[in-house]
């Protein structure tokens, strides 16, 4: 049996944190070859080409400071020359990269090849939702896997421990993702669900806003429990509505109650959402001063979930999801997230 | 048809809180006799017979001041004058009074009297755990519902938005339970699925030791809701071992991840063991100065549910509450907290 021949497709902050699990497992696991590829965007730090900082110190000096990477992670700036012969690809880019990388890819990779997605959140197109897994299963006609989980990409690389959840299509698929990241302090749960996984990655952002508003109006804990456990509820009927397949136990998976508990206290949605009530500063604004100009996820989706639900004509079925969006953005006053359900 | 007569059978902060919705509701609904006797320990308050102030102020100045019961609301002093010919009992007491309670009751409520439990926590004894609704069964032989949420009196009597849960074991008893207690701030769930609701409620508190334990040690949100989602996972295993028409559901539902998430974020649970950890004193000292002398339900039944669990030769299935256990009683470090999973 030839060996798996893994390759990163990324390198920021979660790809590096993600490359110090699957360099140190692939040298335990003889069902690997040692040397793991990682596509790096090439760029320069301090007038130094980052592959080559990475490759001699080891380090990702510029999107995970201060923790050394596997020495058996070797990055490569041609993304052709990193995927070559691959028979495991992780992705971990930002969506909008996937299809000029997919095309490039294709011709190289291995015919057996499976991958496996780390990048967070779903798309959207006229028709409704679409996974970032289906957009590389268009391109590049391989099974995917997704991964997802109540993780920070700092605090996994600094040991502390967490869990995740990869979803698969078929079994083998999902043991092999397991071997590549599972570790004591990242303890992976298996669900034969991909798209759960997923959309529960992009929503519990939607009901992380409505916990924000919660806070702002200091409606107490009670209130702000009830609120998640609708949101996860709803979160559950959507992925249902939209992808048949759904399995009920992935929301009690890392990827569903975990991921929302910690989004909903600990997350930039929620700290923004709660700005946004006390401040009355627009979204904008508070990307500026809060985010460093970064864009929010939850408002972009909860506007994707609204028209979608909209077009469908299903908006009743989501009274809270459809409440926070218009408390976000038709002006409704923010009392109304309890009034509306 | 007859009219349904409830009475409620306690009138401390939680049963004060629940007379509010229940007076309002039977008033509204043609189904139910409009006055609602609620059986009160009699006590002196300031000179004054407690049962007394209650009629005549309509507030219950003691367990729950500044909020008015309503006037259909009426006070007595004698149990059996309280449950004369109910068809309808509600159970709020500590559960120690049950026994006595029941044994006073049962010749005088109606033959066709069904009950639901409004108690927390579980009870145990040699054979395992014992649910307070079964207690309640064997003395008068009546169906029994169960009511658990993230509920905190206070906030309910002040209008704050609330879930809550109720479980029956025949649907028409759970539509009438919901019928008495159901508002549009204190929305109640039905499942069928008396067990969950209560073990629910009972094994939440030692969950949240864990949350503090966590808390104390800084070990930041992602471990931490890591930690309540396994001890989510327990609570069901735990739940299904011991009552096997268990509901997966029922963990969906405000007695099981919103109550989880409320008590490992705000409760007193959560608070002493982030002091346990954080001071070394022991659990008698912090209930002494935190709770000024009230006992922690989390301890009690940690240590209950652990001889459970060896007694039956399982503690291996049940690794997060088992260490729980340990760190709140062996002498554990709390760091093992992560490590024993």
């Amino acid at each position: 049996m030839s060996l798996e021949r893994v390759a990163i497709v990324g390198s920021g902050n979660w790809g590096s944190a993600a490359s110090r699990l699957i360099g140190k497992n692939v040298q335990q696991n003889p069902r690997f070859e040692k040397q793991v590829k990682m596509w790096v965007y090439e760029e320069l730090v301090n007038g130094e080409k980052l592959t080559e900082i990475i490759n001699t110190k080891h380090e990702n000096v510029k999107y995970l400071p201060g923790y050394k990477l596997p020495e058996n992670i070797v990055a490569v700036p041609d993304i052709k020359e990193a995927v070559k012969g691959a028979t495991v690809l992780v992705f971990v880019v930002p969506h909008q990269f996937i299809h000029n990388l997919c095309v490039q890819m294709k011709p190289v990779i291995s015919s057996h090849c499976r991958g496996i997605s780390l990048i967070k959140g779903i798309d959207f197109d006229e028709s409704g939702p679409l996974l970032i897994t289906d957009i590389i299963k268009r391109e590049l006609n391989i099974p995917m896997c997704a991964l997802s989980g109540a993780n920070i990409a700092n605090e996994i690389a600094a040991g502390k421990f967490c869990e995740t959840t990869i979803g698969y299509e078929n079994e083998q698929d999902g043991e092999l993702m397991k071997q590549l990241f599972h570790d004591d302090m990242f303890r992976v749960g298996l669900v034969k669900d991909v798209a759960g996984v997923q959309v529960c990655g992009a929503l519990k952002n939607v009901i992380a806003l409505g916990a924000g508003f919660c806070d702002a109006l200091e409606m107490g804990n009670n209130t702000k429990s009830a609120l998640m456990r609708i949101g996860l509820i709803e979160m559950q009927r959507f992925t249902k509505k939209y992808y048949s397949n759904v399995k009920l136990e992935t929301f009690m998976e890392s990827c569903g109650v975990a991921d929302l508990i910690t989004t909903c206290y600990g997350g930039r949605n929620r700290k923004c959402a709660e700005a946004f009530v006390r401040t009355k500063k627009s979204w904008e604004e508070l990307e500026e001063e809060l985010l460093g100009g970064q864009k929010l996820q939850g408002t972009t989706t909860a506007k994707d979930v609204y028209l979608t639900l909209k077009k469908d004509n299903v908006l009743e079925e989501f009274p809270h999801m459809v409440t926070i969006y218009r408390i976000a953005f038709e002006g409704l006053p923010p009392e109304r997230i309890v009034l509306d359900i």
